[in-house]
């Protein structure tokens, strides 16, 4: 077997497998943890892995590394990153001068961007946004067909453009975020402010017992809870406010969104998808198409590896 | 002399002029009304200015059309416009058979964007947002060092990010958007509003008198005025909230400032730089630059030439 190594670089473990050149999985995926680690630690353990997959399946043409965090691509670095022991860390030299094969790095939204583009929910797009709401509100872009990065690789910050000014605070620091009301975080508060108001319904134990969570309300809302599925609703609406401003400004064909909350599926998209029929313009919002994305958490393995096929110049067959 | 011709087609009127592959103008510029007429006498009036200019100067390589309105880039037409009568227009087939010279044509703020980008206030930057403030918000984007459009020409709507959810309307129809708070007219409201909390200065009596508006409150602020100075930095503030959200998303190098508002210079851009600084996440604050627009009226004209000689495959010197 040849074809690149994907890895998928997260807070808590790293995950790889053998892509193919078709974009998808030609292998079992690996994973050993990455929390608890030193920077040492943590590079040791990813050539580990490394290692690993090319005893089990030969050495690959490329590796491609999506890494939570800031990346400068240039010099292949990761610049910080908030849940890694990585700081201004040499990545791409580190993997190549071990293991002499070239090597790509980009950080993790870009890469499940480009994965769902090319293999996902995007395919057939020039110009998509990906959202991804989990605890946080991350993304990435894909503009005229490539993954745009912007002046230094920090493009793509969809959860922290204001949506409501003087509004709620951001864990950014900022007020009134998309993510601070289009997030799992969001989720849990839009919740306990129903229950606090007088709803009185499972939502009100939950809250009680201290378990109300994002994932709670999601549960609940999935089985049809009236209280929960007024709060999604209400998360949903406010996602479509950021989106519709986002489809104003980038006229995407399609916006996919991903992350824990799109479990939730139309319950939540479908608020968002009227928002954004209401309040973006014309043309702009008989073009855009607002969907779940498709590969979960393969997203961020395969669009590794297909940013390791297309910058090694070996042109993947998607 | 040779040169493209490059022009400029507003809601009042129509200018062109010879551009140099340096992006300057390279002759006088000459002009007719394009109000008031019907789509046949528009057409007419522009092959007249075309001809004009052609008879003056020969014929030149090519010709270069930044149009007010939706433009079909592909087809060379104009979709609809808010100000003058086309609808479905092929202005380029149009312009073509009539003088047999390659035609190019986009909207009024992606050319002025262009212009910026290659020979005034954004020269150096790859990634350059311009928001137009005027009666209205517009824009233009050029990404990764070129003009970007989205699935049909569209994108650069940076007048309509909600940055208020539910908040003032806006002539789009919808709530909160950027143009209700950063416009001319924004500029009006919140005048009149300071006046009826009791700001009791020369707006009171601008306003008594019915001259309260953009344009007056803006003289006034640069006359030092404390009432008119704190309704600029108000619409400064809102401005930055926008600015802010857009550099998350993009992390351009410069946002290029045009419009009638720029007049008002750091009156007005001060307070914007601030509200970036404080809500653009880090490395896209220290690598954003706001500036104001260096080209004023100019901007379409030799944006339509620059785009003439890019598009011909004709390189320009900028």
């Amino acid at each position: 077997m040849n074809g690149v190594i994907g890895v998928d670089i997260g807070g808590t473990k790293m995950a790889a497998a053998r892509v193919s050149s078709g974009g998808s999985l030609a292998g079992d995926i690996h994973a050993v943890a990455s929390s608890g680690q030193s920077e040492e630690g943590l590079v040791d353990a990813l050539l580990g892995l490394l290692n690993a997959e090319i005893r089990r399946n030969g050495p690959p043409q490329a590796v491609g590394l999506g890494c939570a965090g800031t990346v400068h691509r240039k010099s292949g670095v990761v610049v910080v990153s908030p849940n890694l022991p990585l700081r201004g860390t040499s990545l791409v030299s580190l993997v190549e001068d071990a293991l002499d094969l070239p090597t790509f790095l980009d950080n993790d939204a870009n890469v499940a961007a480009l994965a769902e583009a090319r293999v996902g929910a995007g395919i057939g797009a020039q110009h998509m946004l990906m959202v991804t709401l989990g605890t946080g509100v991350g993304g990435g872009l894909v503009l005229d067909g490539e993954v745009y990065r912007g002046a230094s690789g920090a493009a793509g910050e969809v959860g922290h453009m204001v949506v409501k000014a003087g509004g709620e605070e951001c864990r950014c620091g900022s007020k009134g975020c998309l993510e601070a009301y289009a997030s799992g975080t969001a989720l849990e508060r839009i919740a306990g402010n129903l229950v606090r108001e007088g709803e009185d319904g499972p939502m009100a134990a939950l809250l009680q017992r201290g378990e109300l969570d994002g994932l709670s309300v999601g549960r609940l809302a999935k089985e049809g809870d009236p209280g929960a599925l007024r709060a999604v609703r209400e998360v949903g609406w406010w996602l479509g406010v950021g989106l519709a401003g986002m489809a104003n400004l980038l006229e995407p064909e399609i916006i996919v969104i991903g992350g824990g909350l799109v479990e939730l599926g139309d319950i939540l998209l479908d608020p968002a998808r009227e928002v954004v029929q209401e309040e973006a313009l014309s043309p702009v919002r008989e073009g855009v198409d607002v969907r779940c994305a498709r590969l979960g958490a393969d997203a961020g393995i395969l669009g590794a590896g297909l940013m390791a096929w297309e910058e090694s110049g070996m042109s993947p067959e998607v």
